[in-house]
Order: C-alpha cells, then sequence, then structure tokens
C-alpha cells in the first residue's frame, strides 16, 4: 500500500486515491513524459516537462549537467497525468476530466555508481522509445560524462483516479441537457524518416507496431 | 514580444525557444490541462493538474475554497505542455520529443469583481467543453461562494517548441539505424451519454463535431 504523509493524503477527492502501488505503477509505465517540481533559488516554484524511467520502486531523471531543474538541491515534487475524457455534466459547476495522475515527493538522490547509471538510462530512453536501447548506438564516456541522473524513491506517492460519467446535483437530472463523457485517445501516426536516411532504410517493426499509449476504445 | 526574465531567458535549448506572443496564446488554447507548481509551507514544491481559461493576457485558474494549491500565496508556475511525437535518433543520446510547451511564472491574482469571476468561471469552461457554457445550468450564489478564481499575468512566460528529425552526432548518420520520428495524435472518441440521460436526447453537434486537440495529419 502506498504510504500516506501529510503530503500525500488526498483531502480533496479522496475517493478518488488508490493505495495500489499496481496503480502507480501502470501510470508511470504508461507516461511519456512527466512534470518535475522543483524550488528555485529565489523561492519560485519551477516545473518542467522532462521524460523518466522506472525501475521498481524507483524513478529515474536525467538532464544535462548544465540544467538548472536537476542540479538544484532539496525536495521535487514529480506529476504525471493521463487525460481519459472530458466530463461533461448539466451544470457548469460539474464539468471535469477523467484522468489518472501520479504524484511523487521526495529528495533525489544523485546516481554516481556506473552501472545503476547505465540501467538508468537504458530505462529512461526504453520508457520513451522501447526497443530503441539495444538497436542504437550506447552512449559514449563523453555523453555520460555530459548527464546527470538522478533516483527518486517512489515511497511518497499519491495516486488519484477518476472515471465515470459526470455526477450530477439530484435536481440537475431532470434538465433537458445532454450530459456524459468525451473520450480522449492519444496515438501513434505513421512514422516519418528521417530524410537523411538511405531511401531504402525499413521501419522497424518496433516502431511501427508500437502499442498506442490510449488508443480508441 | 514575450519578456525575458532572469527566469524565462531559456538556457538549455535557447534555439528552441520562441518570444512570439502568437505562439504562446496558440499553446495555451490548444491544452487542456496545465501543471500548477507551488510551493508548500514546508518549502517543498507542488505539482497538481488543473484545468484553466485564457482572456487576453491573463491565465485564470479556479479551484475549490477548499484547495490547497490556489490558496497558497506567492508565486507559482504554470505549465502547458503539448507531446507532438517521439524523436528518435541513431543513437541513445539524441531520443528526444517533439513538443510545445509553455511556461509562467508569476503571483496570481485573488479574483473578486463578480462579473471578472463569471468571465473568468466561463472561459476555464469553455477551454474544457467548448459551447458548453451556454448550454448547461450556471453557477448558483452557493457554487460561486464555494470557488477560489485566481487570475496570472501572462507578462513572464516563455515558449519552447521542438519540431523535426533528429539531430544526430554526424557520425552517426552513416550508421546502418532507422532515424526518424514517430507522431503523437490526441482524439476525441464517440461520446458516452450519461446512463442516467433519457435514451432518446441527442448528443449536441458542438460536442459530436469538436475538433481534435491534434487530429493525425
Amino acid at each position: 500500500m502506498l504510504s500516506a504523509t501529510e503530503r500525500t493524503r488526498l483531502r480533496r477527492g479522496a475517493h478518488r486515491a488508490s493505495t495500489d502501488p499496481a496503480d502507480l505503477h501502470a501510470i508511470l509505465d504508461a507516461g511519456l513524459v512527466c512534470h518535475l517540481g522543483v524550488v528555485r533559488p529565489d523561492g519560485a516554484p519551477m516545473v518542467v516537462p522532462t521524460g523518466y524511467g522506472r525501475i521498481g520502486d524507483t524513478l529515474y531523471l536525467h538532464g544535462s549537467t548544465g540544467a538548472r531543474s536537476l542540479r538544484l538541491e532539496g525536495e521535487v515534487c514529480v506529476t504525471v497525468t493521463h487525460l481519459d475524457g472530458i466530463v461533461l455534466a448539466r451544470s457548469a459547476f460539474h464539468h471535469s476530466l477523467n484522468y489518472r495522475s501520479a504524484m511523487i515527493y521526495g529528495v533525489p538522490r544523485k546516481v554516481t555508481d556506473p552501472d545503476e547509471r547505465l540501467a538508468a538510462l537504458r530505462a529512461i530512453t526504453e520508457q520513451l522509445a522501447p526497443g530503441q536501447w539495444d538497436v542504437v548506438r550506447a552512449p559514449t564516456r563523453k555523453e555520460l560524462a555530459a548527464t546527470l541522473v538522478v533516483a527518486l524513491p517512489l515511497t511518497e506517492s499519491s495516486v488519484k483516479i477518476r472515471t465515470g460519467p459526470p455526477i450530477d446535483d439530484e435536481d440537475d437530472y431532470s434538465l433537458p441537457i445532454w450530459a456524459g463523457v468525451l473520450p480522449l485517445h492519444t496515438t501513434f501516426g505513421t512514422p516519418h524518416p528521417d530524410p537523411l536516411l538511405p531511401p531504402t532504410t525499413p521501419t522497424p517493426t518496433h516502431i511501427t507496431t508500437r502499442p498506442h499509449p490510449s488508443p480508441p476504445t
């Protein structure tokens, strides 16, 4: 069960909370980017979209050693959100979204062990592009030196999921207003080969047959 | 032109920056949720996905008067991200994403004027569900009292856009490795009527014909 600290115990919409680690893992594994929140030296928050990877109960992030967001000390918040549908209610007030979201708090640990660094970079690459790690050129020593890798335990996490039709006020159900859900789907299109590829280069099947993130149902 | 403060002048990937307000507006207008970053009283950042609306050069956010994220004082960072494709390079290092993202810094102003509050709620509802505001039940006095509305000027913003094929290292172009872009599309599915609707209720055309956020091309 996911821990409920003061920060991750959901106050608003607690009925939408999940404490099942399988839900957390599924949400993370289905994502392409997270939104990483850090506190800048001037005290303001900064939210940047960035790739990530998961190995067991650890989330890995990477960035250039010159990037600000991962060089900062202290706590971060990582949020991954999937939108599944627009919830159209009978009142403006009850409009909503169906979604799955995960939020992870923690202090990232800088990864220095070469094996863990490589495993993390593999996980991050495979999260974005499954099947690519083994077929592309591996990182050089110089590229590795230019890459910062940090690890965030999934210990302090929360998951929120909304599904289903709108929940309207009792009196509103008799109004002659359409209500329901407009589903949202995320799909991959036809791969665009790099114009600099030799024209006969076949597109690998792990790319052409990659399952859609959120296929039409 | 968008202002370039110390925070919004892009350091990494400055060639991907746009200072055209039309790009900022287009990215915001195409979105369904933003990721709102705030700093919690304990000093940690918190990143929450939430709806928003835009009127001119002002972004509006709303929430329950009981929600933590909007009640906090001080600066926020709002980030809106669209993913357009997976960039598959010849090396693991150069894998990337095509995306459009906007980041806005500022101190939100609590909106108290009744007309501005209503206009903001209309903009937020219409952002999520265009055409709905005029056909659904309007907010009651009680609902309005339970809703916090804040305004954030778009003054301190940055926009970052990546398009096109991978940029590989010169030596890697001769490798026999496929490279290119796997496009990502977001589309609406067939509307699911609320099971509690009378069975013959027609689905309004503004819902059935709503343009896809990111249609297949």
